[in-house]
């Protein structure tokens, strides 16, 4: 079964996509957590980070670099964001296809709950 | 002036590092906001994500590299994890040296604060 944001990829699915090349897509969270929040994925399938290969290094970085040029793009680069991503459960991974949050467009808080 | 994490890798700080090669270094947060919270970060001074240059992709890559092995040998892996990078006041940085946190050991909450 493809996930949600592989049927995006393949233009499956309607997403409010904000880049896209060979690599990777970005696209608009339908549940936005911030007043800016994108989701920026590979094209191909790698459900979690567990499962990243050493040869998908580049790629990886490569979210980055995405997430840095959508930052400056949207206006959210000097103010700053939050990039984030979950794995499985105990992270609250909802997709298992790997994707990197853009949050930002206010002050984004705790980084996570103290317990 | 240097960041506290230039000295780190410097040798002039202590730390309690879990990682070192010649491009990364990984020390346990002296402030864990989780049971286990560590910083990855590049050994060459980058000082935010809006600083990583095209050329850096493989070593921002790296990163994740380092954080999937280590939740793997800290028994963190198939529960789960997050992993985040603030970046400037409204995502919460306080070291200008780029770091990956990782942080799991126990369920994370939701991954920002609604607003």
């Amino acid at each position: 079964m493809p996930t949600l944001f592989e049927r995006i990829v393949a233009g499956e699915l309607p997403a409010d996509i904000v880049y896209r090349d060979d690599e990777i897509t970005a696209f608009r969270d339908i549940r936005p957590q911030a007043p800016v929040h994108i989701l920026i994925i590979p094209n191909k399938p790698i459900p979690t980070v567990n499962d990243i290969t050493d040869a998908d290094a580049p790629l990886v970085g490569r979210l980055f670099l995405v997430a840095r040029d959508l930052a400056k793009q949207l206006g959210i680069a000097a103010d700053g964001y939050r990039l984030i991503v979950n794995c499985n459960s105990h992270g609250g991974q909802e997709v298992y296809h790997l994707h990197l949050h853009l949050v930002g467009g206010a002050p984004l808080g705790p980084m996570t709950v103290k317990r």
